[in-house]
């Protein structure tokens, strides 16, 4: 059985200081609502993601929370946690669920409240996506994390200091044109390689922000999906792998293990292939994990990364337009809704409603999302056509 | 498509100094394999619950945690967390997947970690399963809660102190035939009413311990069961429902809306009713809430659930044993295990495994596994009886 996205919602991404967990589910989940022109009693399920929220803001249980505010009890709710990827988790947990034949509606959302909070949690919650007693520990941050994988990339491969930068440039530029991003503004390269260093090579315009802000995607059965709107996005794929919690057990830091195997299956299941993709939200919680996400989701070959986005082919009206939406970088990264925004995003371009931002003619694209420095990953391809 | 459960495992509950998540989590997973006779290549998706793993070890992504710790990247792992229901979801979810013909063999786990923590943080964790604005900034906690619940119970239906009290003396005599079990230490209803008050009329013999455990079940096609096991439980019904997050907003605080609504469905779907289960585990976290439980599900009328207890047809040997695990007053409560944990004890009793403490001739049991005040509610039923 197929599953269909039938309507979508976002809130903007940023600093909500007025606005909690609850109020930024409900924008997103109404606008949601809203634009599959349905109404609350059709809707049979919810799943959420949710990387941090205890620690965030002391609230745990956003399932029940959702269902709660959104007015929809008695129904069941299903909160999904995978760090980063939290929501993309959900969302191939809701496809699960239509696909068992139980539900006909289901929500899939994501939400993270980060800014405002108590005291400088980002940190501390964050490290929590890695293996805590033996990184975090020892004083690893995620940064710190990502940063040891530049390092190694640009040793192994001659990746360059430009090269990382412009990805940001490119992901600022994209944000320009996304009425829900966090930053718009345009950088240039020497803002980014003069921005104060984090951890060496990466400096901070090279790193996403903390955001608050949460998205929202309704699914239905694929063969349902024409009574509800005439643009269904057709999930054809919807594929995770986990690879180990710590970076330091792996074989090789430059490449994500778990991005190739959810990869490779989402192209076997889909039929469709990376040449196939008219555009990519791929996972750059810093700018040189977008270098490694292009080559290990097969848009270029290992080590080729930065001289694709180099090449100029990554942005908007090149062969493989990658993070239209401005991407963890310029969009803003609440951790646990990004999944359901990349979502969002891939159906806004598949409608050709992304406005200013395009990409003509798309037809299929990809979401990929990372928790942690790779242990999960969520790759999502969809389509206009349903095969 | 029917589920069935070929394989279980648990550790001890209780206070494990020289564990953490991971050893936790390996030696209940390891030991449900085991008694699968499968090995880790068999295994396509883990589905694990922890409630606050976040708040009390810093570690979130605890699904790649136990992916990765059992040896068995890159299949995907799913957390699902709903407080106290947690790992309930969790089989829910694992329930769906395999229901989805996507999975043909899923190891559905919990884990807490509460004690040797940093400071004092288990009612602080646990307040996150409230409506955190709304009830715990202003002082509410769980005993808090589950006391207003009492208070009122025993104002609407002249339910005692004694009756209350006598959950407690049950599920410690239980227990003592529960290797697993936190307590095996029988009291006596003087000892209960004579303990430390905690929050009027609950005092500390009412409420479940804080502890560390984890418990795991090994999920597969109910046709493909007699492949792995002749003695294979069968999953006749996986039902979740919701409530308002806050116990402010329902309209009686006697009774739990979304226990009955789950139990409800779960009798239709089954086509089994409460007469027809043999043995029951309900969410005991206070005393008064097994009384609650037994009303909503239908085991006694509402109001009578004091008298059920009193009138020792909840014992072993009774016309419905409950808690004969031990239930989370002495078998141990850390939080994310619970759900999972009850799973293992219906498997364990239906198969004619549980000891000392064996309901004779048992076919059909039920599991009732409560997240927060009763915003999340979980029932299985289970029976050795395929239909």
């Amino acid at each position: 059985m197929g599953v269909a996205i039938v309507g979508v919602g976002i809130t903007k991404f940023g600093e909500h200081w007025k606005s909690g967990l609850k109020e930024l589910i409900m924008e997103a989940g109404i606008k949601a609502v809203e634009d599959a022109g349905i109404s609350g009693k059709d809707i049979e399920l919810i799943v959420g993601g949710s990387m941090s929220s205890g620690m965030f803001v002391g609230q745990e249980h956003t399932g029940a929370l959702f269902t709660d505010y959104m007015g929809l009890s008695p129904i069941p709710a299903i909160r999904t946690e995978a760090a980063c990827a939290s929501s993309s988790v959900a969302l191939s947990t809701g496809v699960m669920a239509v696909k068992s034949g139980r539900y006909k509606c289901v929500v899939v959302g994501g939400v993270e409240k980060m800014t405002d909070v108590y005291g400088n949690l980002a940190t501390t919650a964050l490290a929590g996506a890695m293996d805590r007693d033996n990184e975090a520990h020892f004083g690893l941050t995620f940064p710190g994390v990502y940063a040891l994988m530049a390092q190694r990339h640009m040793h192994q491969y001659g990746t360059t200091r430009e090269q990382i930068a412009m990805v940001a440039v490119k992901n600022h530029e994209n944000a320009m044109h996304n009425p829900n991003a966090q930053f718009h503004r345009k950088i240039t390269l020497e803002d980014v390689i003069k921005s104060p260093l984090v951890a060496d090579p990466l400096r901070l315009l090279d790193c996403s922000p903390i955001a608050d802000g949460a998205a929202a995607v309704i699914l239905v059965p694929a063969e349902d999906a024409k009574k509800y709107t005439d643009t269904p996005i057709y999930i054809r794929a919807s594929s995770q792998a986990s690879d180990t919690l710590g970076l330091y057990t792996r074989p090789d830091v430059t490449t994500v293990g778990a991005t190739i195997n959810a990869a490779q299956n989402a192209y076997k299941y889909s039929g469709l292939g990376p040449k196939d993709m008219h555009l990519a939200e791929v996972h750059d919680c810093f700018t040189i994990n977008e270098i490694i996400g292009t080559e290990d989701l097969g848009f270029c070959k290992k080590g080729e990364g930065g001289r694709l986005v180099q090449s100029g082919e990554t942005k908007i009206g090149g062969k493989i337009p990658i993070n239209t939406s401005g991407g963890l970088k310029a969009k803003g990264h609440p951790v646990g809704a990004t999944g359901a925004s990349q979502a969002v995003e891939l159906v806004e371009q598949l409608r050709g409603e992304a406005g200013g931002r395009q990409v003509k003619g798309a037809e299929n694209g990809l979401a990929h999302n990372v928790g942690g420095s790779g242990s999960t990953v969520v790759v999502h391809i969809m389509s206009r056509n349903r095969k």
